[in-house]
């Protein structure tokens, strides 16, 4: 029995590892395109701003490691070119045919370059992987550039301006298509995360859409080094022309068992769709965690156990310039476009006792006022940012109501936290608006 | 109609704010014994700490506050000596009589000091009020004493280790007369903390009641000052004496809706007991966060409004020496005593990426078997400790089940979060275990 995995990060090593635990026996390959596998792609913008020494340090696993520790085949620098189902084969870029009884597809996600005149410029690049991080880097250091745009106020944009900050840039703009940032249409937290960057001498300019890249300027801004951190595009292609089916969004569709319509076929990751918990239907969240859990579940199945992976409920975190942004669910604008009736407490209250150094975080939670639940939140702070929005995310996950919220025990003493949590003095605002 | 509280601390003065809120009309008059009100009773072992410059940073708002902007008469320095509920008064020192319409009890706990002998010495403080904690500061800084006792390993008793350390105190021994710390018996809690405190010279000895404290000794130790951070009782004398019946626990017994069993007479804060969530039976967890829900919603319903404190899972948080250490539920042992199949998952893990300077956090999850939910919870480490110990409490509330806890979508980032977070790390190693 031979289980073939093609993709080799973070979903399709999840999904060989976790396979391997479940049968001891089963021959499991994993076909990676790429020169390295099983890296953290998120620490890339941090080995850019010198933080992470080597972009080594990234690497979890090395493909020695999966052959030596777990017994699994590794071949790295070996795109899948097609996938003939019928014949249970994976085409390889040499000519070469693999044969697999189970297909694990995790061929993960790009940015789209095809969408932008000049993209392919010199000076463009993209926070992917680690051979592009280290083009980045290598650039920034010969070339020293002062002035930089950034495509795209979502959290690689964001932590690439953070980046390029640390590497001397001092003149940065952000250029992001939508109405906000991190994929929300919330004025207030646009106006937030603009205020703070104006401060590191980072412009952000929403609704603006870029089509054409210059050798020495976007638009009105004259620049030495172009990030693309926008237009991130599933990579379907190998799947859709097998027929494996995708969903609305563009990415796979997958049961919750990770299977697609194709028997045997299972996908997982960036390429594939999640539940969404509080939407209640597919949709494409791609982003690291989500895509081991899914990769661990297509793995087990792939292997023979029958596991599921509930979904998601949108939780994400960033941190640029000494600010963390935390959001989960759903915000008020898309609350109501799911046809939820949002109610919105929103407050700003110290993150610790002042007299223990608190500073204000902002906290925001969007209540369902028709079943009292708890569908959406926005943690933004220095401290507590992480821990914050979790709470909020369990309590999505667990349907818990906005009264249940409100009581929560939640653990206080002066180092960690205010008496009243400010989770629960933004539940209490909601309560007061909601009656 | 008038509302009278009996104590001014967090329940009492959370009861009057709240009254206010619902009826501008009422009459309402505090009543504290000792000089501050609304002062943050945590704080204290940070002000002896010098940590906190003043004891008046600890004080929230004053009695002129809240006459000021309340309308909320508060009287300092004003012990009630009785209760007489048929006519419905409250006697005072001096021989007053205060009638009553609707009547909270919030009169707290205090360290019981009669069952050792010599714990009234000189030497001998506890942590209770901003007047012991400025007695043991001005002590500690006109004596410079070198060796201390600590009665008790408690969440006080931790604290005012690391105080006394931060005050040249070198060489301290605490005597826990149960099995260990925290309350838990957990041995490897205990060894961990005993441990961590070794390396800070603090001596933990548990298995150990002191009966005695000599002016120079306790037991073999040397010392010149010694802090009683054990036996806590609740204040409930006066409520005892006018038949408001207590509850097995020794504190006194209310309902959701804060209600003792004398009708318009309601009790809230570390005198009263609260549902312990888990256990399904009321418990006294004296803790000010506590006390802050519990007088909020006495208040609320002295005041005409209907509403109900659901009860507590039991979280609690310390920081000593640099090691956070959060807790919630019940330890594998209370599960057990409580009839629940514990099985425990407990993992170290880093708390961040290592390349982001992430450090060992260990983190236990206790489980019961028959049902799948989390029962309770631990989390010992640096950094995160409270947001990951808030996660579980959350879940815990929501009776959440294993498999859901598992898959919970947690925020990454390399700042915050290793990709696993090592709850989901701690909920697989239960999963691994339970089956």
């Amino acid at each position: 029995m031979r289980l073939v995995i093609i993709g080799g990060v973070a979903a399709g090593l999840s999904a060989a590892a976790r396979a391997r635990r479940i049968d001891k026996s089963l021959e499991i390959l994993v076909l990676e395109k790429g020169d390295a596998v099983s890296y953290g792609a998120c620490g890339l913008p941090y080995y850019v701003a010198g933080r992470v020494g080597s972009l080594e340090e990234l690497v979890v696993y090395t493909p020695e490691y999966f052959q030596r520790e777990r017994n699994i085949l590794v071949r790295t620098g070996t795109p899948a070119v097609a996938i003939c189902h019928p014949k249970r084969q994976v085409a390889l870029a040499g000519g070469e045919y693999v044969r697999y009884d189970r297909l694990v597809v995790a061929t993960g996600a790009r940015v789209d370059r095809t969408a932008i005149q000049g993209a392919e410029g010199p000076h463009v690049f993209t926070l992917q992987t680690p051979e592009e991080a280290r083009r980045l880097k290598a650039y920034l250091e010969r070339r020293r550039p002062k002035r930089a745009v950034i495509l795209g106020a979502g959290y690689v944009g964001l932590e690439a301006a953070e980046a390029l900050r640390g590497q001397g840039v001092s003149g940065i703009t952000i250029f992001e298509s939508g109405g906000g940032v991190l994929g929300r249409q919330d004025p207030w937290l646009t106006e937030l995360v603009r205020q703070h960057l104006e401060r590191f001498h980072i412009e952000l300019r929403t609704q603006s859409r870029i089509s054409a890249i210059e050798p020495d300027r976007v638009q009105d801004v004259p620049c030495e080094v172009v990030v693309l951190a926008a237009g991130l595009r599933p990579n379907v292609e190998l799947a859709a022309e097998a027929e494996i089916e995708l969903g609305r969004t563009g990415a796979i569709r997958v049961t919750e068992r990770m299977e697609t319509n194709l028997a045997g076929v299972y996908a997982a990751g960036d390429c594939a769709e999640a539940m969404h918990l509080v939407m209640g239907r597919p949709a494409w969240v791609p982003l690291g965690t989500t895509a081991n859990k899914m990769g661990r579940v297509a793995g087990a199945n792939a292997a023979g156990a029958r596991e599921r992976f509930a979904g998601v409920v949108g939780t994400s975190i960033v941190k640029a310039c000494g600010l963390g942004m935390g959001l989960t669910g759903l915000s008020e604008a898309q609350a109501r476009k799911e046809g939820f009736e949002p109610v919105v407490g929103r407050i700003e209250a110290d993150d610790k006792p002042r007299y223990f150094g608190g500073r204000p975080a902002t906290v925001e939670l969007v209540v369902d006022a028709r079943t009292r639940r708890l569908v959406g939140g926005a943690v933004i702070g220095e401290e507590g940012v992480a821990g914050r929005i979790n709470v909020i995310a369990a309590a999505i996950t667990a349907r818990m109501r906005l009264e249940e919220f409100q009581q929560l025990d939640l653990a206080y003493s002066p180092p960690f936290a205010p008496a009243w949590d400010p989770l629960l003095v933004a539940a209490q605002q909601v309560s007061k608006l909601i009656d």
